[in-house]
């Protein structure tokens, strides 16, 4: 399984990858973003944008659109907030009143709330209109952008209406990360350590011993280049794509939590670092994993991210949010582990004591 | 482009029917249901119905079902009300309380509300569970139920959310249709003749000639071939399956406006029939359908359905969703016309005066 991910591009020259259907730009990204619209016919074109991108990111694109600058814009809070399905009827509603038909094209720029949203609002609006992603985030930048899920939230469960939909291109401009305050791309880290855990130990190798408060250009193309071959080879998560859900049957459960009780709630980079930290724990217990390993990612996660206070009180609250997660079957809790860095092990039901134990594994790290 | 057509089988044996990918059955076809729930492995199943298939329709599946009767029911208020974005998060939730996973099995059983609804919310459950459609009125048996067309309504316009997916299985049992009230009969009859219409003047012939208000088995396998035929080869209505849309463009409009605006609106069945009167003409002026076919048509769908009256105040709002259709692109209002009886036409763009003389026609048959 693992041995594919070894030829993962070192990404001399960032080439254009190449998915099941659809291109991934990374060299002068905004201007092909341009190239696609003009050579796309569409008969009109809407661009997603939160209030933040509006601001930093927004002015970049319409300056390479030039005389193209002819687009609806929908404008969305920033926040996970935004990822209701009462924001998505807002969008859908937009559309409608824009006068958008099924030959327009909706550019999602922003971060993974805006691309999730878009794309399942431009999935379903009128049967499925073309659409792009230009993610202005590390971590939509290494993960949402790529792999064609779309999805939005009802009742602050993430993700439990969506499709599988790709877009038509991603746009890859590693220039917006540099106005990134420091605890957005530490969000985005998580996912490229998730990627060398799961399946490529040079890779992760090479991020434990580098500054990762401004990740490189080539280490954002090299988890791109990653994350795309996983899913490539299994676009449904019918098996290796499960890879990919490491650290995030628990994370989603404390980033879940944090949303609806924490005034300033975690990052998604957060809620997974600590995700990573109990499923390797759950690893070492239940997949090989060894102590020696569990120590060294306990040690990396812990030395990045800010440590967060679990509580024995949040036990019930946090496994009542895990027997919700997509991934399950049958009420069982199913965690992608770890038998060993750089290789990932699909499908493992864990008991309750056994997620509970491994919530005190990272409660006692204070 | 016809001539596929005319193998269109005759149903001397019902036969069951191969879509793309999924099979649909006449035979037994109740007991065909239950095999499908035995042989799929399916972690739960929940059965979502509304009031009226829930009093004449459930009791038969559940004595088939003997001591597989462990479903979970949703059950929804009859009426195209029910099709709104609002029901539909309903029907998510339910399935979140209810604890549904991706292993789940949803069965719609009912009209074409339930088959469209259902459908978009399988679809779009946990990013698409399985789902199979029991179509209980002749509409939905020979029309919604067949095809992959998802869909719900915002603000009253009709299907303007929804996907393209496949049920896994469509199961017609024409004992349902024996419950039937006259007026949902013949709302199904005038799909049937647009069948006809589009694509087979010997079945237009058939129909025509025969008692409408109780058609026939092979009747209603014929058309369902028919159907099927069409998007087997159009799965996703980039040309040929735009021959179903004759009628449609000013049936929908007329549909939607009765539906806001009449305490007893009019069926789907009744309002094509008037988009396909109003069609005929346009078909008649553009598209050189002979007057003399213009009159059949006319003559045949008026003898069948009561006459609605059409006034000049209407003509504005009328256009106004016409102008919405997701059929539309640049913003031209796009109809499926004849060129003669057998033989569609598709893509051809109406003005507004074309539009309203077309009403005016209608109007003056009185």
């Amino acid at each position: 399984m693992t041995e594919a991910y070894n030829d993962t591009p070192t990404a001399d020259t960032m080439e254009t990858l190449q998915s099941n259907s659809y291109n991934i730009y990374f060299n002068d990204a905004l201007a092909e973003v341009v190239r696609f619209v003009e050579n796309g016919h569409y008969s009109r074109f809407f661009v997603l944008t939160d209030e933040n991108t509006a601001k930093h990111c927004l002015p970049l694109l319409r300056e390479k659109l030039g005389d193209n600058d002819n687009y609806d814009l929908i404008e969305i809070n920033a926040g996970e907030e935004s990822k209701d399905i009462d924001f998505c009827i807002g969008v859908w509603k937009m559309l409608i009143d824009f006068g958008a038909d099924r030959k327009s094209l909706l550019i999602n720029l922003g971060g993974g709330v805006v691309s999730d949203l878009g794309g399942f609002a431009a999935s379903t609006f009128k049967r499925g209109i073309d659409f792009v992603h230009v993610p202005t985030t590390l971590l939509s930048q290494v993960d949402a952008s790529v792999g064609g899920k779309t999805g939005i939230d009802i009742d602050s469960i993430k993700n439990i209406i969506g499709t599988f939909t790709q877009p038509k291109a991603v746009f890859i401009e590693y220039d917006f990360l540099k106005t990134l305050p420091a605890r957005q791309i530490l969000s985005g880290t998580a996912e490229m350590l998730k990627h060398g855990l799961i399946c490529d130990a040079d890779y992760w190798n090479l991020l434990k011993e580098s500054d990762l408060s401004q990740p490189t250009a080539e280490m954002v193309y090299r988890s791109v280049a990653i994350k795309n071959q996983v899913v490539l080879e299994d676009p449904h998560e019918k098996n290796i794509r499960k890879s990919l859900n490491f650290g995030h049957t628990i994370g989603h459960a404390v980033e879940t939590y944090s949303l609806v009780h924490d005034e300033d709630s975690l990052s998604h980079g957060e809620a997974i670092a600590i995700g990573m930290i109990c499923e390797a724990y759950l690893a070492y217990k239940k997949t090989g994993l060894s102590l020696d390993e569990l120590n060294e990612i306990t040690d990396v996660l812990t030395s990045l991210y800010p440590f967060y206070q679990l509580r024995e009180e949040m036990n019930d609250e946090l496994l009542e949010i895990m027997k919700k997660d997509k991934k399950n079957q049958n009420g069982n809790i199913n965690c992608t582990l770890l038998n060993k860095i750089g290789e990932f092990n699909i499908d493992n039901i864990c008991t309750t004591e056994e997620l509970i134990e491994s919530l005190q594994y990272y409660a006692s790290l204070n």
